[in-house]
C-alpha cells in the first residue's frame, strides 16, 4: 500500500478515560502537524469515538491553539469524549462512506483491548471493502492488561492514585483501628489492585491483604486472613479488586450490581459500592469485628487531576507520537510497519529503566487481555511478590513519604 | 490560677483524622519545647486520645527527632492515633489520678466539637476536683462546623480533595455521559459538599447539582432537577452530602447503614456506599436514565497524602502554637487567657485574606455545631452562592487547571 497523495486523518478516544490519554492525543496531533513531508491534511478529532464518526461530529484539531493543547496534556479524562461501541460491518461501511467523503486516509484510535478490537475490525473491513486506510491503535488502559505492552499508558497514574490512597488510608486505619476494605478497579486483571502494595514503607504498613481477580476468592479464607492480620497488627487494611470471583468464575461484584452491559459484553462493576458493603457485612457477621469500613475508589482512580506519574505521561505521549510516525511509514510502503497496527511498549532489560515503542499488527492488542503473571502473585494468595514491586515502581514514580511515631 | 512550678504536658488527637492535624501537633510540640521560661517539662503524646491516657500509653515527644517531626507535618491522619470517647466523671477521676502521678499541668486535645466537649468535661471535672489543670482544645474538623472558627483546620485540605475529585469526575462524565452522583462527607454541615462548587472553571462544568444537609431533601425534586440538568447539559454531575435528610429529619444514609453509633451518639455514615447506590437506583427507576453511576468518596477525603492546602496547613500549625502560648499565659495568671480554652480562628475583613487566632472559653467550640449559613445556599436549593465560593477560595487554595476542547 502506498498513499502518495495528502490524506486527512481522524483521531478518537474510546473506553474508560485515563489521566494521560490526552497526552497521547496531543502528541499525535503535534507529530501529525509537524510532518515534514506534509502527508497529513486535516486533523479531525471525532467526538465520542466511533459514535462521533458515525454522526460526523468532529473537532478541527489543527485549529486548537497551542496553549489549549498544552493544557490538555495535564488534564485527566478523554477530552474528545469516549464511547464503548463495537462496530458492526454495517457501521464500518458507514464509516468508510464518511471517510471517503472527507478524504480520510489515517485513523487513530486510543483505548484499551476493546478499542484495539474496534480498530482491528475497522481495519479488516476496510481491506475487505478495498478502502485504502492506515489504522493505528494507541494503547491506553488503567487495567494494564494489553498483551502488546510491558505496561500500558494510563496504568502508572491510576496506580499512583491507588498507592497514595492506600498510604493515606493505612494511616487512617492506624488512627482508628478495625478493618478497612478498599475496592479497586480492574474487572479481569489485578495490576491496579496489586499497585496498592507500593503504599508500604514499613513492615507493618498496609495493605495487609491484597486480593486479585487472578486468585480464586473464598469468603472463608478472607475471614481467616483478616483474623490473622488483626492478631498480628491489631488492625487490617485490605485492597480488593472489583473483579474478585469465586469458584463459579463470575465476579462477585457483577452478581451484586445492576447487570448492565456494554456492547463488548462487559458487565458494569464500577460506580457502585455494593461489593465493599457486601464484604464488610459478611466480615462483621462472620468474624465478629466491630469496626469494619469499606470504600470503593470508583472513577477517581482514572480521572483525578494532578496525579500523573511522570513516566506514564511521557510514555503516553511517545506512544501517540510513535503511532503517527508508524502510520506514515506504513503509508510510504515500509514493510516493517503494518498498515493496521498498534504500538507495543517493550521494556529494555537492564539496571536503568527504559522502554522502546514497536509497531505491531493490530491483533497484538485486540480483544484478549493478559492477567497478572504467576511470578507477581504471592504463594499465600493474598499478596504480591517483590518482583511485582520492582516491575511497578518506575512506572508509578516516587510517592510522597509519610511518617509515623 | 497560677502554675509557678514546671509542669508536664499531655497532648492527644481525637475524632476523625484530617490532612493537617499532625501540623497542629508538631507546632504545639515545637512551641512547648522552645518555651524560653522552661515552664513545660515532659511533652507526652497520649496514643488514641483519652483512651491512651486511661491506659497510660504515651510517646515521649521530646525524644522524637526533628526529621521525624518535620515528616509528620505533611503526613495525613492522626499520628498519635485517635478515639471517639466521651469521658464520664469516673473517667475524669482516673485521668486526674494519672495526671497527678505524672505531674501533668497542661492538657491539649486536638479535634472537632466532640473533642472540644471532651476537653470541656475534663476541664470542668478538674475544677470540681480542685485539680490544677490548664486545658486547651485545638480546633480540627474537615466538616468545618465549629462555632468558634470562621473555618476550621482540616477543612481546606479536605475541600481541596473534593474540588479536585469533582474536577476530574466532571471530565469523566463529559467523556462518557449520563448521571454521576458523588457522595461527600459531612453528617450535619454541608461545607465540604459545598466546596465541590470550586471545581467549576466554565459555565457548563459540574457539579451541576449540589445537595446539602441544610436543605430538606426530596427525591421528587432530585429527579426533576436531574432531568432538567440532563436537558440543559446533556449530562449531569451531582454532589450530595452523606447527611441529606427528608422531612423526618433523619439522614437517609443513616437509615440505610448499619446503625452503628459512637459514644457521642453519632451514627456511622461513612465507609459504606449505600446512600449513593440508593440514589442511583431510584434515579434509574424514576427518571429512566440509562447510565447512572455513584461514587462515595469515603475516607480518602480526609487522609489523602500530598493534598494539603497551603493556608490550611499554615493555620493548623498556628492554631497548635497559639494553644501552647495561650495555655502558658493562662498558667501565668493572665486573665485574658482562659485556663479551659479553645483557639478560635477569626477572619479579618479586608481585600487580602488574613485571620487571627483568639483564645476563647472551651464552651465556644464544644458540643453544638454550626451549619452552612443561608447566604451561602442558593435559592433553588441545589447549589451554593458566589458568596460561598469567595469565602472558600483562599482556604482551599489554587486548584489544577483542566482544559476542554
Amino acid at each position: 500500500m502506498k498513499n502518495s497523495k495528502k490524506m486527512n486523518m481522524v483521531i478518537a478516544q474510546s473506553g474508560g478515560p485515563s489521566m494521560v490519554i490526552n497526552g497521547s492525543l496531543v502528541a499525535a496531533v503535534v507529530f501529525a502537524k509537524q510532518d515534514g513531508k506534509g502527508r497529513i491534511g486535516k486533523i479531525l478529532g471525532a467526538r465520542h469515538g466511533i459514535a462521533g464518526i458515525l454522526k460526523g461530529d468532529y473537532v478541527d484539531l489543527r485549529k486548537v491553539p497551542f496553549a489549549k493543547l498544552r493544557g490538555l496534556i495535564t488534564t485527566p479524562s478523554s477530552a474528545l469524549g469516549s464511547c464503548r461501541l463495537k462496530p458492526t460491518p454495517e457501521d464500518c461501511r458507514r464509516i468508510f462512506e464518511e471517510f471517503r467523503r472527507r478524504d480520510v486516509g489515517y485513523f487513530f484510535y486510543i483505548g484499551g483491548n476493546d478499542s484495539a478490537d474496534a480498530a482491528r475490525i475497522v481495519g479488516e473491513e476496510a481491506e475487505k471493502e478495498g478502502y485504502p486506510l492506515v489504522v493505528y491503535h494507541i494503547p491506553k488502559t488503567i487495567d494494564n492488561d494489553l498483551r502488546s505492552c510491558d505496561h500500558t499508558p494510563g496504568f502508572g497514574s491510576a496506580a499512583r492514585f491507588v498507592a497514595c490512597a492506600l498510604k493515606g488510608d493505612d494511616l487512617d486505619n492506624r488512627a482508628l483501628g478495625g478493618v478497612k476494605i478498599d475496592i479497586i478497579m480492574g474487572r479481569d486483571a489485578g495490576f491496579l489492585t496489586a499497585a496498592s502494595a507500593l503504599a508500604r514503607e514499613r513492615p507493618d504498613d498496609g495493605p495487609h491483604l491484597i486480593y486479585l481477580p487472578e486468585v480464586l476468592f473464598s469468603l472463608d479464607k478472607f475471614v481467616r486472613d483478616v483474623k490473622a492480620a488483626m492478631k498480628k497488627y491489631g488492625r487490617c487494611v485490605c485492597a480488593v479488586s472489583e473483579g474478585i470471583r469465586g469458584k463459579d468464575g463470575v465476579p462477585i461484584g457483577a452478581k451484586l450490581g445492576s447487570g448492565e452491559k456494554d456492547s463488548h459484553g462487559n458487565v458494569q462493576m464500577s460506580g457502585t459500592g455494593a461489593l465493599g458493603d457486601y464484604l464488610a457485612r459478611e466480615l462483621k457477621a462472620r468474624a465478629g469485628i466491630k469496626r469494619v469500613r469499606a470504600d470503593t475508589f470508583g472513577y477517581l482512580q482514572r480521572s483525578f487531576p494532578a496525579m500523573q506519574s511522570k513516566n506514564d505521561l511521557d510514555e503516553a505521549m511517545r506512544a501517540g507520537a510513535a503511532a503517527v510516525v508508524s502510520a506514515l511509514r506504513a503509508a510510504d510502503g515500509d514493510a516493517e510497519f503494518p498498515t493496521k497496527g498498534t504500538i507495543g511498549i517493550v521494556r529494555i532489560p537492564g539496571k536503568r529503566y527504559s522502554v522502546r515503542y514497536e509497531a505491531m499488527p493490530a491483533e497484538a492488542a485486540a480483544k484478549f487481555t493478559r492477567s497478572v503473571p504467576k511470578e507477581f502473585i504471592a504463594k499465600n494468595g493474598h499478596d504480591v511478590t517483590p518482583a511485582f514491586v520492582e516491575y511497578a515502581k518506575p512506572i508509578v514514580g516516587e510517592l510522597p513519604h509519610c511518617e509515623v511515631i
